[in-house]
């Protein structure tokens, strides 16, 4: 209910299992193509990557060294006589893992806040004409028009869904000092395109500002599913009645109340995302050459604001493809205003052409 | 790893669960107490309450309705002809559940926190007497003792520790608007006996103060364990070297490094939790009779903070009972300053008899 | 607007500068009065921070040393003979500087909060039997009174107000390393009793649990101010009516609304707490015996969360002491619902007799 | 001494006054192009706003309306028979003023993150070669060069100059109600050019993904400037030695420390930063037109931030820019590690060539 959407699994242990294969992995074939190993090693530690491992037995080895690629480079190890992760250190494996697990939640969150955004255009073209009274400080305003209000959604969800699209996705490679010892410029290029990364111009271990970025269009996109998910929840109060999803919950108690049950868990889900952007950017404070906590503290925000953002971006989806508009209320809610909506129609028009 | 301790396990889905079917079952048996359903009702709900029920099953028909009460309900009436969860609504179960589930984090949070203050009594008073050097703004400054510093580790943690014993664990329990229609105010004082919560003098299900307080509490908790945390790490510098963790670990690309594994984990533990506390505050502002988003919004939050606040806890209590401390390099590390160390011993003792 | 209220002027400038002459003022007569320095000594001092100094040439002057104490020893220093400031270091005058502040802003915000609360209460009793529908979820669901509805205003106004009260407000003194040195504990307690502050068991220059609490007891108080203006802000939508602010404001393109201002800025300055409380329990983190950078990070959020609170409080007193309810409204909402309001008026009674 | 910097003068209250009057100029201008009042009449408004009005005059009467706009209106009209603020409403001229303060201070927050970068530029250049000991979870690893950790943060700096410099600054006119009543498209885009900011495609005055992006930015610039300077606060620690600031402070208790004052400082200010962006992020949830508080709670925490990460970036130049690097000790600190520093100088040259 907290975790609808793709993003939960995109980040769910197992994830994060599979993105420290898919760095060692991709270490090996990028370190035989630049001929620090021989391709015969490479295959052999791609195969010893390729066998299951079971994340909770990596997990609870990950104490005794303060990280989860310890156990598993021993694991690995324990497979094969070839070298695995040669040159490389815990945080590259966990830090390019995080981008991976990333890039997965990201697409899985794009593609939930463009469904949402996609309803929001239907309904801002559908009700282009629709006159509804405009509220400011929560009291009856002047005239506006529902395609207006419903265009506004779907930009704010459209330019969210851009802010997470320029994120920058990039591979990290340092070793023990972020120095490449042992590996070279050679193998960061060729690691980030085996695993469709960013190549970036120095490694990041203690540069936190891709870290810092994802939070917040994060945090972006969770205030632009927020700011519909309040609108439909304050439109549907009973003395309102503008809207209706159309699956609203009854309750455990009252049987003949229509809760607008999704656009509540959307705003309950973004409601979560400020605070875990906070801690992101607080943990960009890291020491010398790996941090002595801020960089743990990185992790469990990291997947819970994924989540959050995702769930919320998921459920505003089901709440607006649902939506029913009720067009007669809202110009019964007019009472005798005028109906001078200015130029909200054309306003509508031109926010549906400018749509990515 | 960043789930140390006992808090983890007492947060689980079973955990709450077990929770909501406490709060059943001792509202039944307060029900029997008031008059308000018969002894062998009351039985044959309890009863159903000590079945087995899949935390997984009932989750996943929680979006439904928006919470999981509503399937715990309905699986609990199938199995009974006697009135379940009568004049009780989702929010009276989530919230009593919650803090039975805080009631059990708490208790371990504190434990650890107690060892971890009792492990820093054991230094002040072996140290009482051992002269270090004082650092502020990260410069050496003039002595103090090692004895000083630990009695200041164990103050915090004591105070923090009061302070969580300080939170009101409530139940809760007001029906669907919070009015007692069914059950009345016998109903309520029964089922706090039951529960062992303390009653309060309204429903609480929009007044979140005792959210609120517990956040606070457990972010001052969190500050506390950071404050010994980030000086063990600081102290553990090789360039300083005034203290070692007894079982620090190595890393995956230098086997010779002795890193302060515990206290950094503490750290990164306890830099989660503040971002953590200001969605909680900020989830006070809950609407009318049940909030539309605010209180779906408090749930991982409050299991997060409970975890990683008890986390922390129990690595630096991991870090204190086997911190080696190196008096001879404090000492050395003193180099030519006078040895005036004030009040230093007297204010130890003083901190030490102060003591709960 | 943002500074309504006492608290406000309780944190200026002047009243920092007013805090740090009271400290060394109190400094003086405790050490006299332990014998530390002569009677003629003390009064020389004393005398000399009874003169007017300039908080902004002050101010000027503190980045060269990092912190206002500095220039204001060496300003009170430039007009005595006697001993200024002996045996003390900057963090001791402005960590009881911001105690001093603290309390003075304190007491007006409790002020604000128990005018807020009592203005609840009359509302409480006068409508004690007054029904009104129960709104969860924003959804009409039961009915209850607007009586108990103001009673859990109330409560949580006087919880909050109580748990300010409960704030340890505690000299701070220990000189440059913390250890008393040159000073004594007779001198620290002799200046707790001339301040009026708690004498702490060790100086706390790095034991931030009491600004810790502070914050954590100003969110919540936040809190309790927003659940009620949020409430009067969807009381008072034109499609609701139930309440009325007696001095709601128009605006500069419609003459003919009736703003609830005074909820909506005791909202937007509530708002503003958590954020400003997660800062000061990050700073929670403070190395050795002075924290270079979390210490000089607590001031300006301290400040702005003492008068955001204190303006949330000043605020809502506003809307409460001039509410307008209308009782018939409240009655054609409920529609054609049964009229059972369960244990409202008795929980309402039940609250008003808790009173503090 | 928290307001170093140009941020501080740019968010004055005369500055958001100068902006107001900014925007009733332009939008008079823009409404003469479209033809909407004559050229005498945008004349004549234009002449009001070059008089002098008295910010402290015009916040007082800011209570009662909820916003300065309804006041500096009032006062402008007073001076002209011609229409003032015609088709505009208080949200329009704060927004857009917000816009020009935060443009003005966006520049001089970039001036100096530049001039930072700058001199670590310098540094890495300069110490391309000079060998130093990384160090990972604040233990000494393996060698590096000094020049790499200055890349790094040279990096760091440019990278978060130009998130800021992507920020959207967008006009903001819609009405009261958001449709370009009595406006229309036409004196949206005249009103862009006259000041300069982009035209949006949509009134944006409650969709706030403007805010929460300059939010994010700023964030990440703190971060970026927290990074350096918590590593120069270490790397000067007497013990380590590798680095001093040219004009550290001394202590009024201690005449012989050298504080790095200005490193200390920019921490200070920059670990203020993620909790005004959480405040930020969470405001983006608006009510209809116009939100009752969320609106209100940006102001506060918009100005502080802007200052905050100025002042961060501010203290950071003086701290890099008088930087005095001590090779020696770092050669002496390496002790007997090898020398192999990796790609380390080839990376620093490939940072510098990076830069934009």
């Amino acid at each position: 209910m907290l975790a609808r959407g793709g993003a939960a699994q995109a980040v769910s242990d197992r994830a994060w299992l599979d993105g420290m294969l898919a760095f060692e992995a991709g270490l090996a074939r990028a370190q035989a193509r630049a001929g620090v190993i021989s391709e015969a090693e490479a295959e052999a530690v791609v195969a010893a990557c390729g066998r299951d491992y079971d994340p909770a037995e990596i997990g609870a080895d990950a104490g005794a060294i303060g990280n989860p690629a310890g156990p598993l480079v021993k694991a690995l190890q324990a497979g094969t006589d070839a070298p695995v992760h040669r040159g490389a250190t815990s945080q590259d494996v966990v830090d390019t893992a995080a981008m991976l697990v990333a890039r997965a939640a990201l697409s899985a969150i794009r593609e939930d806040l463009g469904g949402a955004a996609d309803a929001a255009a239907r309904l801002a073209a559908e009700h282009r004409d629709t006159p509804a009274i405009g509220r400011t400080l929560l009291q009856q305003a002047v005239p506006t028009t529902f395609g207006l209000k419903a265009a506004g959604w779907m930009t704010g969800l459209d330019e969210a869904r851009a802010g997470l699209g320029r994120v920058r996705l990039s591979v990290q490679l340092g070793g023990a000092a972020g120095t490449l010892a042992g590996n070279g410029l050679e193998v960061l290029a060729a690691l980030a395109q085996e695993l469709g990364l960013e190549e970036p111009v120095l490694p990041w271990h203690t540069l936190r500002g891709r870290i810092g970025e994802l939070a917040g269009a994060l945090g972006v996109a969770a205030g632009a599913v927020a700011k519909p998910a309040r609108a439909i929840g304050l439109l549907a109060q009973n003395e309102v009645a503008e809207v209706r999803e159309a699956a609203g919950g009854g309750s455990t108690a009252m049987a003949h109340k229509h809760n607008p049950v999704a656009a509540i868990c959307a705003l309950g889900c973004a409601r979560q995302a400020p605070g875990l952007v906070a801690t992101l950017l607080a943990a960009m404070t890291q020491e010398h050459e790996r941090a002595a906590g801020a960089w743990h503290s990185e992790w469990r925000p990291l997947c819970d604001l994924l989540v959050t953002a995702g769930s919320a971006a998921a459920w505003l989806r089901v709440s607006l493809e649902g939506l029913q508009v009720d067009a007669e209320r809202m110009r019964a809610n007019l009472g005798d205003s005028d109906l001078d909506v200015g130029e909200a129609p054309r306003l509508a028009d031109r926010a549906l052409e400018a749509r990515p």
